[in-house]
């Protein structure tokens, strides 16, 4: 049985079950984080006292298999009432379904109202179970992040050596195809905003490149584990207004990685960035970073009033950044993991103004 | 005002408001459908007799304004209590909400439960109206569908006329890399399926070309518009077995989309195609086609028991297909849309058996 199962077990209280659901077209990562599997339709199953199994359809029966899970069949026939075979099955096998915890957070209404049609017993909620256990990466996911991490450096550092581009189109699609090369998929669909376009922090149009601040913000998955980095390289001439903010921006980055510490809670860290923009803390208008790993945007959470603790072996983003409706914007971010109490950058690219200044 | 709110409106029975919630990481299909927008976390109202608007957060406000609707800020401090904000504002506005009106395919529990804390209204299900009205694409849809399709297509020719992969990887890169540089994002990620491989019919792994059938499932995405489309080639040289199986389900692709007809039942059609299959009618182990639009898998489902009716203005993928496990699987797929009463493809690419034997 594999660990990661074990460790959710350990930490139920009430719940006799677990029950997790996944679609392939809206993959739920809990799906994939316990059954190593993403790609399958269907239930996965956890009683607690009791081996875990997935449930699916004849589609993705053969897949399911692979995952090393007891795998079980929904046939053609079965699959408007999936909810009843599950609790027959449930039946035959003697588990007890009285208490049955749901990851709230991924379930959708109404896969869930149909779910409680059948399966009449007292719902609680393990997604803070699940997010908090996922938070803590083990060797492997490590090892996953950390080759992630590695081909968005080594694809920033192609981008900034070969630099002749004239739209933001193909800015996106030299990152983007850089990231393929390397076997890897795309953490999610590249931001490249030039000009005033930086202003907005996830903006998603293609325009011609404009002078002044560009922000270039893209990350690579491995084994479904996700990088995401932001770098504002400057075209043109930077004029000192921009030299200051562009190092504000990036001295607020730095010492928030210094400042990080295992025990702290995030949002103290959120609250540091934010002082340490003094007067222009407003036009910081978005949180300090997210966690990332099987998810882009996963648990903690470096906002103001979180409960959210660091702990060792937590990946997350840290990325303060301010905007200037429709003038400019900077974002610097890196990944990176608390490793012996510390922050330790996953992402190691140049974080010094890039000039790229052709004429 | 949007016709497609209007549309909406005119559906509504007794709901005095539909609320549609959107969080970037995981974008609502809806959302994106009646404020034209999809980069945008937070909250669409659309109160049945007042004007819609978007209530979001700092991060996404300069972006939302683009939509056209009138936009509303949640401030970073009021963002722990979004729901509460969303009240005071509806109370403000003389906006009623005793009957409301959530799209429960896409609303998760959390949020939901979240949501119902403060309006405490009567919930129900607009999910049905929302994908039936979605269903129907109007002339602005069909043009990036078309043009979605015919970037698949002319990706399919590359590939087949500069062949040389030795790779499942390297055929994916090749797919995913020519529809990035038309300028599109991908459909979803790309399926390359040899020999063996191809009896799974969602394999997402990477290996060394086999010889067999290669199963290309792959599309594209233009403003927002998904194509989807599978072809299976042959590497090396096929018996006459092989060429029996081939035939088979393309027989079956092509007389299924000359058998649709508008007003005929999806099931019906599914059940045509299960029934031309006759012995091997087993093995073929998924649905006839789904909905493509807005979302890779939408409404209408071409399946079993599903009372879904075809419409003029459908859009919907055709893809029979057999798969023996462990030996070897034959899909072909075609986007169409109902057009003049009957099936016309939107992909167009070769479906006679193509052959690659570099011996």
């Amino acid at each position: 049985m594999n660990n990661r199962i074990i460790k959710l077990k350990k930490r139920l209280e009430k719940e006799d079950i677990v029950i997790i659901y996944n679609e392939s077209s809206n993959p739920n990562p809990n799906f994939q984080y316990f059954s190593s599997y993403t790609n399958v339709s269907g239930y996965l199953i956890i009683p607690k006292k009791k081996p875990a199994f997935i449930l699916t359809n004849t589609r993705d029966y053969e897949q399911a298999k692979k995952s090393g899970l007891n795998t079980y069949l929904i046939t053609k026939e079965q699959k408007k009432n999936s909810s009843f075979v599950l609790k027959e099955m449930l039946q035959k096998k003697r588990i007890k379904f009285q208490n049955i915890g749901i990851d709230k957070e991924n379930f959708r209404l109404l896969a869930f109202e149909k779910l409680k049609k059948e399966l009449k017993g007292r719902y609680s909620d393990v997604s803070v179970i699940c997010k908090q256990l996922r938070a803590i990466k083990d060797e492997e996911e490590i090892k996953s992040l950390r080759k992630t991490c590695k081909i968005t450096d080594m694809v920033f550092s192609k981008l900034v050596n070969k630099f002749k581009f004239r739209t933001e189109r193909q800015v996106k699609y030299f990152i983007e195809s850089e990231i393929r090369k390397q076997g890897a998929e795309l953490s999610f669909p590249t931001i490249a905003a030039s000009g005033k376009n930086s202003s907005i922090p996830h903006y998603d149009d293609e325009q011609k490149l404009k002078k002044g601040f560009l922000i270039l913000d893209f990350g690579a998955r491995v084994n479904g584990y996700h990088s995401d980095m932001t770098r504002t390289l400057y075209l043109g001439k930077p004029s000192s207004k921009d030299r200051f903010f562009y190092d504000l921006v990036l001295k607020n980055q730095v010492s928030c990685l210094d400042e990080m510490e295992e025990g702290k809670r995030c949002s103290d860290i959120y609250d540091y960035s934010n002082k340490l923009f003094g007067d222009y803390k407003d036009f910081f208008i978005h949180n300090l970073g997210h966690g990332v790993g099987l998810q882009i945007h996963e648990y903690p959470n470096l906002a103001a009033d979180v409960e959210d603790v660091f702990l060792e072996g937590m990946t997350f983003t840290v990325e303060p950044g301010i905007y200037f409706e429709g003038k400019f914007g900077i974002r610097i971010e890196d990944t990176v993991i608390l490793r012996k109490g510390r922050a330790e950058r996953l992402t190691r690219s140049q974080k010094e103004l890039i000039i790229i200044d052709k004429n």
